[in-house]
């Protein structure tokens, strides 16, 4: 038998000849309105602002609303009424072309990225450096996203198994301090660029996206659709920016 | 404007500045019974093996079906029926507890893991090295799936931007060859160790299942429910073991 203790983001796990800290995945359930909408493996804390930042993403809320954690510690409730049916969303599929990338990129509802700023090739392979994450360097076992003002300033930073509910956390906190659309920033992710991310980064309105990982082909034509930096492989003196290129000197 | 031009699992990038080879990510609609049943993002290759992995893992096909890539070879159609109503899966909460981990490791409907080879610790801390990615080394964005036997002789290789899809691509050749329960075999990922992968290898029989990343508590607290041998960190000379000790020695 082995022991597993949870102490919030961290557990400590003894087994025979092993004593190790790892990262806490645990369901929370997002209600609205009373009702359960959907449940997601996260790391716990911050949960709130993981609601709040999901349900902008998927065009369900347009601000922050008051939200609680209740019961088990494991569910948010939102105050409701959504801005739309959650089971309206076609999700990658048109009736013309069947199921596609094409029709993917169409899904997504957000405009083109404002101009943003502009920064320097260096500023960008050395973003990584400036995340910051305290429970990973106990565990190795969590995604992070980080968000900065072009100056490299870190506003803030979150931590999670999952690297979409990073950045849901890190966007439920802004829209809190009434601060989407994030045009004049800069997110930074520890780990590749999926579609999904740059999703969530579109409908916030960021303008430049970084990870320190590879990106997808879906990843790189949503951003160019959108007007996103996005820049991949961050580390050191190298980078790789496959997007809006027209915002790096 | 970037060009993106897709090569089946990987496609090359042209942008100002920049030529490189990325993953391939599109969607992929699972249909069964000529009615959509769910949505993946992965990437192209072994879509058929995908689907009935996937299909297995929830418990809703007991073994290979007929299955066909149709229309625009994002759609994989399978043979009906299934063996139940997919909106049954409750999934994470019970009345009586609220939503919480131990309701989530209940949800498992899988039998122990059988008793399964013994293996050499130093067998278990090289495995990845033997985990072959032919796209991963192009494009660095891939996550990988490894079946091997407990002499280390390595089956099935699967690759997938998404973890959990390698994994169903694995099973799902295991299923097609009549392999399944995975009993005398070992399981070896690229990255990280979440809870969906310990219960898609408990579903499948697997008794030992090894990670080149770290594990979540709740996949630490799932394979010992469930007797699976589970190791992580596994690099050069060292691995950690965090549960069912005993098939290792």
């Amino acid at each position: 038998m082995t022991r597993v203790e949870l102490r919030g983001a961290y557990a400590a796990v003894h087994a025979p000849g092993l004593d190790d800290e790892v990262a806490v995945e645990e369901p929370l359930e997002i209600r609205v309105g009373g009702a359960p909408l959907a449940i997601t493996m996260r790391t716990p804390g911050e949960d709130e602002e993981l609601a709040l930042g999901f349900l902008y993403g998927e065009g369900l809320i347009d601000g922050a609303r008051e939200a609680s954690v209740t019961l088990d510690a494991n569910t948010v409730e939102v105050a409701g009424p959504l801005l739309k049916d959650p089971q309206a969303r076609r999700f990658y599929t048109t009736s013309s072309c069947g199921v596609c990338g094409k029709g993917a990129l169409e899904e997504v509802d957000a405009p083109p990225a404002a101009d943003g700023p502009i920064v320097d090739r260096a500023f960008l392979s050395h973003l990584p450096d400036r995340l910051r994450q305290p429970t990973f360097a106990r565990t190795g076992g969590l995604h992070a996203t980080g968000l900065f003002t072009p100056e490299g300033e870190l506003l803030k930073v979150s931590e999670d198994v999952g690297r979409h509910n990073a950045m849901d956390k890190v966007i439920g906190w802004a829209l809190r301090r009434d601060a989407v659309p994030l045009h004049p920033n800069v997110l930074c992710v520890s780990g590749r660029l999926s579609f999904e991310l740059v999703q969530k980064a579109a409908v916030a309105g960021v303008p430049i996206l970084v990870g320190v990982g590879a990106p997808s082909s879906l990843a790189i034509r949503l951003a160019d659709d959108q007007r996103i930096t996005l820049a991949g492989f961050a580390r050191g003196e190298r980078v790789n920016v496959y997007t809006s290129v027209e915002r790096v000197r």
